[in-house]
């Protein structure tokens, strides 16, 4: 069942990188597209083709022969909506349409908590309920899995829908619950290619986390059972941290700091926002 | 509690044309918009503007010091997704961002059975089951329905979400279940007016139908008590409808025709589709 | 959507013989059928067919050409497994495989409260809860609705199976809750056969009574609305009523005597013994 | 299964004044009591009692022979914890105490709206919920509905707890929907009374409002039917109300001005805040 | 608390054999039995007793001065219902009854996935969810459950029902998740006997496989925690598979290869099946 | 975040002894408290104070300054409610009370399995069940959660319940179920202090044994994981237990042998009643 070509987007994006080595070996071709116009030395089998995922000729191009396609090409950050309607939006609707066209069997997105970020930390959610996004990123989210949902139910055209928590580094105490490794990652992205059928499925991206906030039971069928632990930071970083506010909804929430934004008003990077409230 | 401003999109339309007069006697001024540039005759207190509630500076300036806003405009067909993208989805950006900036306290909104098309109407739903969209059409409600939970949970923007099933001529059997009077229609629309509190609110538009496939009791608060019943044309119906086949979608989902419909691919209008099913 | 051939079981009981008359309008031609040699005489476009529902044969050439089935024939008592075995659960396959080898379109059920019979009346209990049979003979209701739900999902033959709570006369304080009319009977069965999607459904048969125990909402698509009230006999049947002990099944259970039966170890009727405890 | 002893507590209260006739026909002896001195012109088979609920020797005196109580009697307001001891809970465990010891078969309590008052009117709560208290006084309701669970589960005395929303007239908008005419808490009561078995129950006490904002379809076996409703005065209050802010706990709340309270800090009747607010 | 005496059908079985001498150091004297005439050399306190479940009087004389029966003993393929009717459904009755009249404290049954098996893989399930049975062979699981919840709830007899996904060897991708281990059955069913009190309990059979598509949760109490992981194998096993058809129910449900069956139409032996679709 | 002063009420009990050194080492003062006026050897950073949690007054000294409240003290053990009346419920008040006048953040509180006492075993329980206790000991567990409940949502005072199942040793079945360790206690309370944000919260006190009746899913966020697991003592307990009456409440229900005592009447402590109960 080894894949003939498998195309990952997003592939000079911080959690791309990680994936082309591990993807190329699933595959005879791995075709890795970005924005940018160079994401570095090629591995064994993979090819490099500059795109824009919210052209649709683009995506079309790409997708032609494609067994699966890796989705995680869009903005992640939150910005103005009218920023985000191209890559966030129309993307999504350019991969599965032009996948659907070529026939391609899978997608596997790059979903996020944002898309239920709005939820409180002490309520327990699991991998169906309701949307509650907390950003014109976490919308992208909902509107995507919507879609993804769609292109299921009416064209039989499966998805795996990753909702990552935080792939960054473990500097605050949200990340003690929200991170998700770079062997999890792989794992997780492996487990959502390698599963023979998936239809339409939503799963946490998030490692063993003793204070993992989120519930992935009702995808066990995937067999993601991740290894690594934040709780290995715990002491260091409790130690250093300041009293939390519990009306504060960048605490409160599943969302973090996501949830306390104005809408569409962060011009930060995701990543420099987490390291900026390392404290909190 | 008598407003002072009203807004109407889609005031052209099948279901606004009938909204225009019920609603210039709820508030001082209504303002009725379209992107037709002729609406008629106008009622005591309206005022028409020529709209494209695609573009965003149209909006903008129609909104100003509105008290609410009863969102209709849009495509009401399934076409592809290019062309609903403007007005189904940046559509309901536009009234929802510019009616925050100038402190609209609540959008009344058009939704559709088709966010939740794809549920077999032997499966009861309520006001709170997860988005099964049918079409582009559904996705757009999905994505609107999404948004303004967004608006509310972040920036205490009220919305009500009427989810209407079908407001055509009761001419085949799924509209036993599916009718929307016109009387029901507009006390629908003004309890999601006068109810002093709506935070984010989901209710189907369905009228007192003895075969209504949806379950309203969620949104009782609303006081939406519907008054007519389809069941006086039921005889008729069933005596002249062909034999129903249990595996068609178009038969056994909640979205009718829509969900048997190719994803974009109808050009004609939604009336036309269900008079040519009638006998179905 | 007349039906061509319609055939009711267990034509000599009870319901059976109230069912008669408006089905025969219902369809071009009634087969009635019994295990009794006799059923008086027939209405304009009704045959009578003596059979024995526990043997296949039997069934097999009556069901030929037939649209639908509506299955009433069976032992109405609690009874010895053994000889609850032909009639209650074999008869059961009878029907379906018959049905299914002769391309019958659904099969309207007689199914009982007893098949959840031992739920306190005190718990809320839908379409949906499962089974909790009381007696043997709730056991062949619950064995019937779940090969039910096999035919429809393996082979897409439709069943509607209604959980009749009491079609006695209402003469006892239970029967305030759990009366069904018999004008209300025939609505429900007219219900099952007129709705033109059912695929597996259940809904509780009783009447509009204030105080019935049972909740149908999840099967509101099929349009059952009971008219019928056992209220108006309330003051007089309280009056006379003793002080009920709650700690008795007999009382306290959905079942009613049923629940406190032995099983297998009634050789009363249904009827004489729901006459004997009247003032319970 | 006319009572032959009836015990009515709180006989002085609005709502005690108004049951003390019907009860007194439901029985052959209504024994009235109040810690007042004297409630006026008694009925036929009516006796007053004066006592003290919080002194267990005066409750215990009063239940003998008694077969049910109807239990109202306590601090109908908000006040400092220490104040509501008394007569809010050890009252409570007094009346459930002694009825054990003495065989009384049946407690019907006056619980309130406020054991759940911090829910969203938005958000639907039925009779299952999770105890949400919005006051002190609304913490003795939990503690009493527990205290009642406690007592049936272990000892087999019944209760039915009736969750009274607002028994005042229709002033504001929130009465819209809490409302409970004279006429519904009397049937409400009668129900209680006079349904053969009842266990532990929950059941809200709303009259049939429009906009009732609470469900009781999981107490559906007791038969509460209300009548009367609320939407009668909703044009003459609605046109005078003010816009009501959605962020206010005493608008979006259930227990509306009561949530709106500091605990304990309420020193004027319940009447008089509801009066006081009676245009939001 | 070692048992007196124990029962185990079906011992020449598969499953049974293995289950011979761990049982037989569970009791004083262990009576096995099956309907073939020799099952080979006898452990330590272990007696072998001929006899056909689907006889009354044979399962009768062997469950006399019994504790516990393990119940393993039926047809383990699809047949026909006529052929089934005697072994997986009336001798389930004449297990419990005959247990009944002799005082046996509790049985556990082997049950079987395909009791649910129409469930869509990707949708969750618990212990809890309804039947949904895949074949007759399935169908006769389900009679049993609710059998087994009746003897439980009228006669305090208790039973465990072991939902046993697969215990063949892991030769195909379904069995991933599915695959029970000996270790696994043997601690299972030592649960199933040594746990205090069991009421009525189902509980899934399948290892601690990372893709499980099955939850246990809700019967913790039981303590089985099992300790093999089918992941070992799963590089080898997806390396060779085809790509998976996720519109074909074998590959889609949780009944695999019997979802697929015609009902009652296969006659191959279930390990033959599952051997032949090895490489899907 | 160390904490500056942490208040340990209940400092002489059996749990309480244990943590008293574990405390002490997460704050710069720990003030041990309890109605004995010795606790022996004070620990660095320890203070101890007699005091009565039942009043008020000298409640309020203590919490002056302090950050969090440890709350343990209480009588742990059956009585009439008279006795419990104030150190089990006046006590739990007077510590939210006096902790908000003084700004405390947060109290963690030993609630018990007995709030919830009189469900089955074999019933699935989470955190978000309803109340259902079994003693008034049970009773006063109740009261303080839903108080708690009420101090985060009316004042955003944070509270975490841990209802703990038996901090004994194992010697009965029971506590192979319900087993709480001393270094999963000394685990849970630690993380009921350090994790930034809990709310209002309930976790089950609990180490990770085979049989654990309960489940912590929806408090996952608190990061509680339980290494001891009382399956060690298994089969040296089972072996000696006497056979179980699953029609014994005290066998069957969560609250063990609580969920058989008549209510108020046990003299003897808690312990001494679990160790005569060892065999069974």
């Amino acid at each position: 069942m080894k894949l003939k070509k498998l195309v990952l987007t997003g592939a000079a994006g911080r959690l791309g990188s990680y994936l082309r080595e591990p993807l190329s070996k699933m595959c005879d071709e791995l075709v890795s597209t970005d924005i940018v116009d160079d994401i570095g030395t090629l591995y064994p089998g993979e090819r490099f083709v500059q795109a824009d995922v919210a052209k649709f000729d683009e995506v079309h191009a790409i997708l032609e022969g494609a067994d699966m396609v890796v989705h995680f090409g869009a903005i992640v950050d939150e910005r103005p909506f009218e920023e985000m309607l191209g890559p966030n939006f129309v993307g999504s609707y350019n991969i599965w349409e032009a996948g659907f066209q070529h026939g391609v069997k899978r997608v596997v997105y790059a979903s996020s908590i944002h898309a239920v970020g709005m939820y409180p930390k002490t309520e327990f959610i699991d991998t169906e309920v309701a949307h509650r996004p907390d950003t014109f990123y976490g919308l992208a989210k909902c509107f995507t899995e919507d879609l993804g949902r769609m292109y299921w139910e009416k064209r039989q055209m499966e998805s795996v829908h990753l909702r990552i928590l935080s792939a960054a580094q473990v500097t605050n105490p949200r990340a003690l619950g929200s991170w998700l490794s770079y062997d999890d990652l792989i794992q997780l992205v492996s487990r959502a290619i390698d599963t023979p059928v998936v239809g339409f499925s939503v799963v946490y991206g998030v490692s063993n986390n003793d204070r993992a906030p989120v519930d992935n039971h009702k995808a066990s069928f995937l067999g993601y059972r991740p290894k690594d632990n934040a709780e290995q930071f715990a002491e260091a970083i409790l130690a250093e941290a300041d009293a939390a506010d519990p009306t504060d909804p960048g605490t409160m929430l599943q969302g973090g700091p996501f949830a306390a934004f104005e809408l569409g008003q962060s011009d930060m990077s995701l990543m420099k926002i987490v390291d900026d409230r390392k404290k909190t």
